[in-house]
């Protein structure tokens, strides 16, 4: 019997869009082939550059199809109990924000819901989420804490999104999202909110292994640049990396922030001014772009995409998958919103979803691209061109997913 | 052996959304029940006034699912050949309009390509996207000509539209779009290509039963009033009920002639005024409204809701499936945008891909709601309550699909 983790699997006369070598455009290598041993890529590039196989290879027949790196979603609250389907049926009636938060609904309703909720409920609920998206090719996926904002509910929603990655094959990247609202009772002392956070919560989650990054909730609603850097510095005294929901519905200073702490990523972004651009330029912080939020929102200012572009800020695109603001469980659907809405290019917008992406979530030397040595995480599409998976809307033409390897 | 078209089936344990009575609302039943015989609904209501079965009769436990009618896509262009995908990836880069129409783009490279197309090729080509469809529980999809524009062509496309009807189990309504677009070769002499249209084309192809409806676009881009006017007068002489695209990018005339002939619907509408808008009530003309397009061509100017609702209106919502402005193949996405580009409410969203799209079809007697007497085309869904379907974005609830009572 092979041992499971060195079978070698040949994806032969395939179209590749490698993302390889970091330099600009798709890496599109017309007649291509992928190899895989056990979980990582051991090849990939042109068919007649392919080393001769071991005689027990697996070889698969693309006939044509392109392979791109498996899709990755860096930003992602999919761990969370109810919905707020009755919330946005009541504002279409008529119904105002005020209203709304007056009758306990908004963020407040789904921390209510989630702390009730058990561990088993939570990845219950998440899982026909998490299968929307690996239907459409997903391979690695965010997801965020912060609708518990205790301890205890902290650590649910974490192990529940652990338990995720059990469930089913794909990588989960954990981020505790402890700084994402003032729960109920520390209206009066934001201070002490934040103390618990940075001081108890946060490392205790971590110490448990839970913890793959820290984020914030930069805004004028929720906390500031200064209330997020106590969280942030002690994120830096654990050796945890940082992000930032920042600059989402104006400019408070949180892409500075972010900059200062070489975050991974400053996501939303859509009040951004070039100065912050620069400085998240220099730092290596990588833009994350949210259509679908945009989008439900209706918002109207976009992200100013042209800054990135100059400064050569990496830009990355995701679901931001949550119940109030983008119950979006299709990152097919946010390329194209990140096309229309946004005007990213096709080459940007499938960057985003694959290295830029993988940068956001600082696993860019295993995943991202197709090239040797990291994991084999693939996606085999039935189109004739890559701009087809921006293009359309609703229609998903994954052909097979492969998932380190297999 | 029982004759298959008399099996009685009872859908039981079910929250029912019926649409009956056009009483406006849902028509919400909450412990309901559904029962087909053969094809048709003969009860649909409370299940404690479920009528005693048949012995015989198979019973389906729906563990308190919702049921609604099978969803109703009323504007469709869904057989063509190739994809403008190409052209969408030059317009993100850069290129204007102008430039791509100069390349041979736009809707003439649809027309190129379903000329150059078998009429296999159009059913092969169309059949993913309907799948996709009917995946979300579509059961009756209209199916426009127009990119053929000859009278072979258009034959084609036709006779492809009514193959995908016994291709899958679903319900095809044929609507001839001659009056499309003025073909090459007719610039100097658009009234020869009407003339073709009017008196040679609709009616052969009338004669061959390929047309259940005749469309036509009203636009500055495309033909006028008067232009349609022929058509319609041939239509009406032919006996075939009649709709319009009317004021989707400037408001010229087709609302009101649309009224006129009293036309199952008028389409898109961005533009129309209140005094069409009164027409079209009084002649019972349907809105069919096409957020896809809308958010597509990134247009400002939604549809005037509020005067649909004032003067008794109804709206359909649909998805316009076509490869220019509107490659969508999720009626759930276009209710979503619906909801959130135009304002319509969760009950009008839904009623727009039920009732008020059979209406568009001219198929309410036959289906739209959960009635007897009706076709037992049912949707039945995984979800806690209907908004879910409106406020989802790239999620399919859909638990099961039935078409003719199986
Ligand atoms: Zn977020
Ligand atoms: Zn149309």
């Amino acid at each position: 019997m092979t041992a499971d983790g060195d079978e070698t699997t040949i994806w032969r006369n395939a179209r590749l869009a490698t993302f390889a070598g970091g330099a600009p455009g798709l890496g599109v290598v017309e007649r291509g082939a992928v190899v895989a041993r056990g979980s990582r890529i051991v090849f990939a590039g042109p068919e007649r550059e392919l080393p001769s196989p071991p005689s027990a290879a697996r070889v698969v027949d693309c006939e044509g199809r392109w392979i791109t790196p498996g899709l990755i979603d860096c930003h992602t609250h999919l761990v969370y109990a109810g919905d707020r389907a009755a919330e946005f049926e009541a504002r279409l009636a008529g119904a105002s924000y005020e209203e709304i938060a007056r009758a306990g609904g908004g963020i407040a309703a789904t921390v209510r819901a989630t702390r009730a909720a058990s561990e088993d409920d939570l990845v219950r609920q998440a899982l026909p989420r998490l299968d929307a998206l690996i239907g459409e090719g997903v391979t690695s996926v965010e997801i965020k804490s912060g609708y518990g904002l205790d301890r205890d509910s902290e650590r649910k929603m974490l192990r529940a999104a652990r338990r995720l990655a059990d469930e089913r094959r794909v990588d989960v990247r954990t981020t505790f999202l402890g700084a994402h609202a003032l729960p109920p009772g520390f209206a009066a002392d934001r201070e002490a909110y934040l103390a618990e956070v940075a001081d108890a919560t946060l490392p205790a989650l971590a110490a448990e292994g839970l913890v793959d990054a820290v984020d914030g909730f930069c805004e004028t609603i929720a906390f500031s640049p200064d209330e997020i850097r106590r969280v942030f510095v002690r994120a830096g005294e654990l050796g945890l990396p940082v992000k930032l929901h920042a600059e989402q519905l104006s400019n408070c200073g949180g892409a500075r922030l972010a900059a200062e702490f070489a975050a991974l990523s400053a996501d939303h972004l859509e009040h951004v001014n070039e100065d912050d651009v620069a400085a998240m330029a220099r730092a290596g912080v990588v833009a994350t772009l949210l259509p679908g939020a945009y989008y439900m929102l209706r918002e109207t200012k976009a992200p100013p995409v042209d800054l990135f572009r100059r400064h050569g800020v990496p830009m990355a695109v995701s679901t931001d998958c949550n119940p109030g603001t983008s119950p979006m469980t299709s990152l097919l659907l946010a390329l194209n919103m990140a096309a229309t809405l946004f005007r990213l290019t096709v080459e940007e917008c499938l960057a985003g979803v694959t290295l830029n992406a993988a940068r956001a979530l600082g696993i860019e030397t295993d995943a991202g691209s197709l090239e040797s040595g990291k994991w084999a995480d693939l996606a085999i599409w039935s189109i004739e061109r890559p701009a087809e998976l921006v293009y359309r809307l609703g229609f998903n033409p994954l052909h097979a997913r492969i998932w380190r390897g297999r």
